[in-house]
This record gives structure tokens, sequence and C-alpha cells, in this order.
């Protein structure tokens, strides 16, 4: 039947955002998200898991939450339950742990049990671009404390809880990512760990500590995470096998006590995240853990030597960056003036996508001269060759 | 650190739902949910896929939607194209279609852009548990319209269009489950169907058709679906691979046309489903799909037939119900005065689930008296066990 078409513009509700514009594919220079090395990906591992999962029970595809509950596969929580302690220092039990659809998903649940429209929580100045999208949608406050090469300035949180105190408002929570921090790299040192505690005592704010990056420090040892030193039960922690593996898995988890888990597992309304990519990991992970985070690692700092070197090169004495202990972005200060929001479009048309830095700052204009670059997805020559042609796009 | 802990009751937001209560494991005789029938899940084929899709580009995990942007691998979206064409007449591009995690997203994202707080939609009078619940956390209006054997009551249908037309209001949309209705198992002829456009039509009211079961006719053809009967853009078409392989799975799609679907794209903000699950199911169903519907309608048949069998025997002429064509649910009306919401702790006791029917109904109370029993999990040795025990438990 052919009747008039519906217009659909009369009946969206009225909060929408823009629509969606048609997928152009990818650029040849990417920069640009979370992507990882494509050679680092374990495909021939994958199909010794993939075959040891399927020869497993059945009921794990032909039930909801089969071996584990709404939390998650058991294997993957128990994997996490061995590496969260011998990585992390952290001691749970697989009840403390929920498996999400990315850490992303991890944001989401703490943010629908505990914010509010109209309440305030503390994000560190630059800090993740889809943590602080999630807050501006929720029409949450944020408040953005400065940081430095060694973490969150203690100092300007200490101001900054007062100011609210006084004023009568009682933070959230302090979203933090401690740990090779996106986009800056840096690493928030043991003092200013235990410091971040003290505070949050003090002014009884929970601390959200967000460890997507955790795994992949260049070389030795890492500072343990902010949960592994509190027993009070006040820092909520999250992390992700997306940047351990990729970005196409859509796997995170949220590490937290039972009356935040709880309420968590009651807002999880997906029933259930995919159980392949669940058990798959899972029965990976448990096998070879230690040698792909080595190989994983050594790549990274090769590509991550790479693109210092093409920037010096290219860019010269005009750009400014800490070479970081690890991660896969480096976060890049252009010279002052140049907002880097203008010239996504033309350095697209060369083929080259990188993310603008506003995008990753509370307050956006305070950033519009520097720009995130992320080294694991291009090859080491497209890495020189995009970097080369990103430095003429700035006319630098 | 061991400080005070914090109370966290003091810091969740204003609407939240109860707490989860920790996982007890499942029931011995399971009749909830939509779980799916163990030995149909083809494991040894699943290895196979695996091993085709690890095979093959390692930037599908190394990246974000590598190779169908936003909207879902490309191969699942190709076999949906064909099947769609095939099965249900809907003839559409790989552009008109998203994957989602589970179809549950779907009913997620459609309601995300259309639905405020405040607005009416039209539901089925029995209807999907989630949907529900979906419109109450949204707070809107839902009118339930009648339904009978050959669907929704069109003229009953008129009636509620006409009233709410009178009284100013326009339905954002009307919720049908067309083909192999849950929790009835009824089938829309195709007469209604043609009649539910031309309301459609004459109200400006879209149709919002989910079709998560089709698939499950146990015999002949089943009737196409009312997207395939309308070319003017009214109806917004959902469906799930979770009935056909098993829920455990989170994959299901939306067939949309781009202005409806550039919103549901731009409010997906999960970085994507799963590519596991998309590449392993994409690459299974394309090679084997006729051939597993065939198995899992003629031993959904067989369970439903020892259901049946079993219901007669236990419960006598004091239930009532329709053997539907298809599906994986029986639709069992008690004697008038029970509230099946009493007994599900005692049938429990003793290790038999069901789902009481004022779940599955937009007014709760009208349905005090039905269960809805699936029938595709336990095997047939548990349908007459678990049946002969419920009997006791109703007193019947």
């Amino acid at each position: 039947m052919a009747g008039r078409n519906i217009d659909y513009s009369t009946l969206f509700n009225k909060d929408l955002s823009s629509p969606s514009g048609k997928w152009q594919g990818h650029p040849k220079y990417n920069f640009i998200g979370g992507h990882s090395d494509p050679d680092l990906v374990p495909m021939d591992s994958f199909i010794e898991s993939a075959t040891n999962v399927f020869k497993g029970d059945a009921r794990n595809i032909a039930m909801y939450n089969f071996d584990g509950g709404p939390q998650g596969v058991l294997s993957l929580r128990s994997f996490l339950v061995e590496k969260l302690a011998t990585e992390r220092g952290i001691h749970v039990t697989t009840e403390e742990i929920l498996i999400t659809s990315g850490s992303g998903q991890g944001i989401e649940l703490i943010n629908e049990i505990l914010l509010d429209e109209g309440d305030t929580v503390i994000v560190e100045s630059f800090t993740f671009a889809g943590a602080l999208s999630n807050l501006r949608r929720r029409r949450v406050n944020f408040v953005g404390v400065d940081i430095d090469e060694s973490g969150i300035r203690m100092d300007r949180l200490k101001d900054i809880l007062e100011n609210l105190k006084t004023n009568g408002i009682r933070p959230k929570y302090i979203y933090t990512i401690p740990t090779l921090q996106n986009p800056t790299g840096t690493v928030m040192t043991m003092e200013r760990r235990y410091q971040l505690i003290k505070l949050s005592e003090e002014y009884e704010v929970p601390i959200f500590e967000d460890e997507c990056y955790a795994d992949l420090i260049f070389e030795g040892e890492c500072e343990k995470a902010i949960r592994s030193l509190d027993d009070s039960n006040r820092v909520l922690h999250i992390g992700s096998f997306s940047k351990s593996l990729g970005p196409g898995l859509r796997l995170g988890y949220v590490v937290a006590s039972w009356d935040v888990m709880s309420r968590l597992i009651s807002k999880k309304s997906d029933a259930g995240t995919g159980v392949m990519d669940q058990m798959i990991v899972g029965d990976y992970f448990s096998n070879h853990y230690d040698e792909h985070i080595l190989d994983m690692r050594s790549a990274l700092k090769r590509k991550c030597d790479v693109l210092s070197a093409a920037l010096r090169e290219h860019f010269g004495p005009l750009v400014d960056f800490q070479e970081p202990r690890g991660g896969m972005y480096l976060w890049v200060k252009l010279p002052s003036g140049i907002d880097s929001r203008d010239m996504v479009q033309t350095a697209l048309e060369e083929g080259v996508a990188y993310n603008p830095g506003p995008d990753w700052s509370a307050d956006p204009d305070a950033a519009a001269n520097y720009i995130r670059l992320c080294f694991a997805l291009p090859s080491e020559n497209e890495i020189r060759e995009g970097i080369e042609k990103l430095a003429k796009v700035f006319h630098l």
C-alpha cells in the first residue's frame, strides 16, 4: 500500500540530538578514538578459544545468563579476580564484579544510579570525552580540577571541595583516570592517591576510578589502583578489555561493593552482555594474558616512539607533549591561538583524522590548541606520513 | 587505608528502583523468559564459523565498527537483507538496518527518539513485559487495545484512536507483535494487517512492529510482515536472533528509513554491538539458516505438544489455552479468582518457575488468572514433571 508518508519530524521527542550522517568509511591516517593494533589481535588463538568454549555447555547460548547470573560469564569474572589481585592489588570476589558492554556502560550505569539533573561531580580538567558527554546529556554540573604530570593537583581539589561545601553542595563523585590518564597519559603518584582517599573521606565524596588503560604500561610496574588502597568502600572502579584486545569487543567491568552492585544490576536492563565475546575472551585471557600484554606493551611503546619522532621532525619546537609511560595516546599542545576544531575537516580531506582537544576538556576552550593522537592503529609508516601531512595542514 | 564507610544511600538518585537480590541459580523446571533449547544450539557449526571469521581481517576486532560503520557488521546485515526479503517480504538495503544488542535495545532506541514523559502510545492488551516496563520507566501513558485469535480488534482500535483524537492526543505509535504474538501466540490475519495500515494512515500514527518470533512458525508459510505491505514509511520493524539461536546472544535489529535511522544511530551510544557475536552469527546463518530453522520449528512443535498434553492431563478442563501456530510460549488461563502472582514463590520452592500473567498485560489485574509458560528450554520429561508439580501448587 502506498499512502502518504509519515513525517517523523512531527513525532520526535523534544530533546533530540542531531541526526547521524551516512557512514563515510575510515580515514587513511587514523589517529582518532581508541582503535587498537590489528597485528596484535590474537586471531589464531581466538580460533583455539572459540573451539574450547563451543565444545562446552550449549546452555551458555540457549539461556540468559546461564553460568553466572546477570553479572556476567563466570570464567571471565574469575579471570578478573586473579588479574585485579596480581596486576592492580585489588582483592575482590566474583560477586563484586559486573561485566559490562564496554566500560562506557559502566559509566552509564554508575551515573544512572547516582546522578540527578542538577547534581555536581568533579572531573579532571582534561578527561575522557565520553564521560563528559554523558554528564552533559544528564544536565549534571561538572567542575574540572587541574592536573599535572603527577595527577590531580590535590591543593586545587581541596579548594574546590571546600568551596562547594561552603555553598552547600556535596559532589556525587570525583571522576579520575589515575593510571595512564586519558588524554594526557600521566600516572598519579602513590602519594597523591593516598591524599585523594583522605580528601574523599574528609568531604564524604566517593572516588570514581576509571582504569581502562592500566594494562598498557610500557615498562616496569605500575602504581597500584586507588581501589586497592582503600577498604572503606569509597572507590568505584571500572576497567575494559577493549583497550587490551580491541574495541570491536564491547567488554568492560565494574568493581563495586554489594550495596552499589545490587543497584547497578537492577539498572542493567540489556538482558546481559553478549556471551560469545565474554566466553572467548575469558578462555583466551585465562591462558594467554601475560604473553599478550607483554607483546602489546612493547608494540605500543615502539609506535609511541615513532609518533614522538615524527612530531619532532615535522612540527619541531612548535609542539609540546610529554612522552607517556604507556597507553595509546599523545596529548599534543600546539601554539596558542590555534583552534584545533577549525582544522578537523581540512585534515580529513588529506586523509588525516585526529581528535580536537576541546572534546577532552571540562572547559572546551581551554584546550582549543590541543589535539589527541592515538598511535595504536596506524602502521609506523602511516604514522610518519600522516604526521607529515598534518603538519602541512597546520602550516607548521 | 580503613576510613569510615561511605553510605551510598545518601548519594543514590531520587528515582532508584529496588536493588537486585543475589543470584540464586536457575530453577529445575524453568518455564520463564525466552530461553531456548540447548539441543538446538549449533555448537559444532559455531566452531566452524568462528574459524572462518577469525581467519579474516583482524581490524574487525582492532577497530570500532570496522567493516560496516555504526550500523553493525556488514555480513550480518547482508544476511538480513536476504532473509527479510525471502521470509518476510521486506525489501530494504543494508543502510536501512541497524544491528542492536538484543531487540530490547531496538525498543529502547525507538522509545528514546520518539517518546517524552506524558506521551501516549497504544499497545496490545496482552503484550511483551519488557515493552511495558520501558514505557512505565519513561512515564509514558499506554492504552491497551483488545486482541483476539486474529490479532488486534480493529473496531476497538478505531474507537481508541477516535477517542484520543477527540481529546487532542496523537499517540506516538501502535506497538504490535503481529506474528506469533507474545504472550498469546496468535497471528494477525492479512486482512487486519491491511486494516491496521489504513488506520495508521487515517490517524497519522506510526506502527511499531515487533517480529521477534516470526522465524518460529511451526508449519507452512507465515503471513508477511506489516512492514512489507506498506511503502509509506509508517512501519518501524524490529526482530531478533536471540529467539532463533539463543538469548545468550544479544543480537537484534531495527528496520527503518533513513529519517528515523539517522536518529537511532546518533542515540546508540554504546560504541557498537560486540563483533564476535555478530560475525559468528553472520557466518553461520549465511550458510545454515534454512536447515537450522527447520530443525528449530519441528523441535519447538514437539515440545509445544508435550506441554499441551501435560496441561490437559494435570489441569484438565480448568485451564484454557490456544495451541499456537509457532513460537515458544503457551498463554494459559486459570480459573478466575486465582491470582497467579500469589503462587510464584510457592512454585519456585517446588523448583517450578513460570511468568505470572499480569507482567504481560497493559492492565495487570485483567491478567491475574493467566500464566505464561515457555516450553523451549525444559526437556520433554521436565515439562511433564514440572506441569504435574505446578498443578499441585495450584491445587488443581
